[in-house]
């Protein structure tokens, strides 16, 4: 089914208003999830709220909590996140990195005790529509094995980084697993292969079967030993930045993954719009014009967000029945 | 053979001082040089004399320029490499960037016009060394197909990010390809197989046959899709903040790969520092104790290069004989 994007807003106000949500929070909530759902990426858009809703009910999430500023040097922040919504909580600290540089040309927030951001893309998203480059990232429970190890202890931190562009912003939205877990069941769902290798069998074999990684819980990192480091560094990053939790720390119930630590960059462009612009869709042209096997393209980073946000304002975005019943029912 | 540092350090500053370089900047190059050497990063250290020297007669590289500010806000500055020295320019530019960070609590600096900077790393021990957290990238020439293409149209730009801890700072230091040309040549010398899939034959197939992929152009990026898509907004990242070149300007002799893009970003930590130690070596334990196939084991990024250091500085640096005669001869 596909639904209008007030359709869903309003609902989900009404849900949250519902679980207490102050009128401004409940609205701003809302529209959060529902731009998720609007560019496509439904995992963390509606089919991710009956979460976020348990999340609260357990007490995980304080519906009425707003980040708090620790201490500050300059352009550089700490926050406490009270553990507040997670989205609310990054949209505010990423609005902060870009007042931060537009005083000093650049700001950072380290953020601690928050909750899942939701969708990571959304806060480069909100950077480059403000005209700033943006990069963020956060940290999550153990869900991926460092490489050498046969356990995961290592999170599947997301960095974001986006670059404003007027006929489009690019942003790499990318976690340090080469496919996700709800990846994994989508494909082994649909009965096929992964296309390239992601993750071991029970016996450390590379495979490309999802349902044997599943049951490994040993998916891939980028690059093997490459994603693997760098999931490591923005783990500490994050965490002595924030002076907040660390991945190894934080609880590997998904339902109490909870007192996430993050880091909000915003860079002021020096260069002279106009200019920049060119050279981007310099850069975009040369990349589309690039020869590929049959039936391939190259795409810029957040090219087939914005197509699909275009399709799903034209078309109405889709949602997933069941999940609809279960939001209406809430 | 093994030589000391000194002996090493004394030779290229003659040989530098013979070519020109006034006094100070002959002995600071040679540091860098010297010092990637006894990091084991061979590859850039004396490996690559030959290739700069060369550079510095075809007249790529002007060994008297210095970078020069053009434009500054706050905590961003802009900078123009004038085809300077590319490892003497990216000091200086990590440099400017703690001092920014020393005033604003975190800076950046783009710089354009510059050259190869040698091992990326260098700079992110540099700015752990001075207490910050560092992060910085450079573009390069194409050398890597985009995720969907048959050519190379992306470069392969190191990302790095380094973590001051007493103990020995985190370093990341990562190029977006799996293997570089350098790892897949001395693969195929010892005649052994790429430990995992590093690129594509000639017909688009994965493969881990290290001539295959010399021939065919296609090395790997890390993470497929996502590789890919991390050059291109690092390369977008550096040639908009530095008004500079991007990479699919940049010449594909490798001679002639100058007029480079670079990023430098220091950021104060604002965490006490005996705190934010106390929770780096946490997380490093954690690591430590992973559960292991036999014979593997967890590194945090950095460990192998400060233990290579180690066993450098004890017993000698490892020199490749034909390399230290053609230096000796210069």
């Amino acid at each position: 089914m596909r639904l209008s994007y007030e359709t869903i807003h309003t609902e989900l106000v009404r849900v949250l208003r519902k679980t207490g949500f102050a009128e401004d929070r409940a609205y701003n909530c809302a529209t959060l999830f529902t731009e998720t759902q609007q560019d496509g990426v439904y995992s963390h858009g509606l089919n991710r709220f009956g979460r976020f809703m348990k999340m609260i009910e357990l007490g995980c999430i304080d519906i009425e909590a707003e980040p708090e500023n620790i201490f500050g040097f300059g352009a550089v922040e700490q926050w406490d996140g009270r553990l507040g919504p997670g989205n609310l909580n990054a949209y505010a600290m990423m609005d902060r990195a870009t007042e931060l540089a537009s005083q000093h040309g650049l700001g950072m927030v380290g953020l601690r005790n928050t909750n899942h951001w939701m969708r990571g893309g959304t806060y480069g998203w909100q950077a480059a529509d403000k005209g700033y480059i943006g990069i963020c990232w956060t940290n999550t429970n153990q869900n991926l094995p460092p490489w050498g190890a046969t356990e995961a202890r290592i999170g599947n931190n997301p960095l974001i980084i986006s670059i404003p562009r007027k006929e489009g912003h690019v942003v790499l939205d990318m976690a340090m697993s080469q496919f996700s877990y709800g990846a994994l069941a989508s494909y082994r769902k649909k009965g096929v292969s992964l296309p390239v290798p992601g993750g071991y069998t029970n016996d450390g074999e590379l495979t490309s079967d999802p349902a044997a990684i599943e049951a490994s819980y040993r998916p891939l990192p980028i690059g093997f030993w490459k994603g693997s480091a760098l999931s490591i560094v923005l783990d500490m990053a994050a965490s002595v930045m924030s002076a907040g939790t660390a991945t190894h720390r934080i609880s590997s119930d998904p339902l109490k993954e909870t007192e996430l630590s993050q880091c909000f960059i915003a860079i002021s462009v020096l260069t002279d719009f106009a200019d920049a612009n060119t050279l981007l869709d310099e850069i975009v042209a040369h990349l589309h014009a690039s020869p590929s096997n049959e039936g391939e393209q190259v795409y810029y980073p957040g090219q087939r967000t914005l197509a699909k946000r275009k399709e799903n304002i034209a078309q109405g975005i889709p949602v997933d029945e069941d999940v609809w019943i279960a939001i209406k029912g809430m």
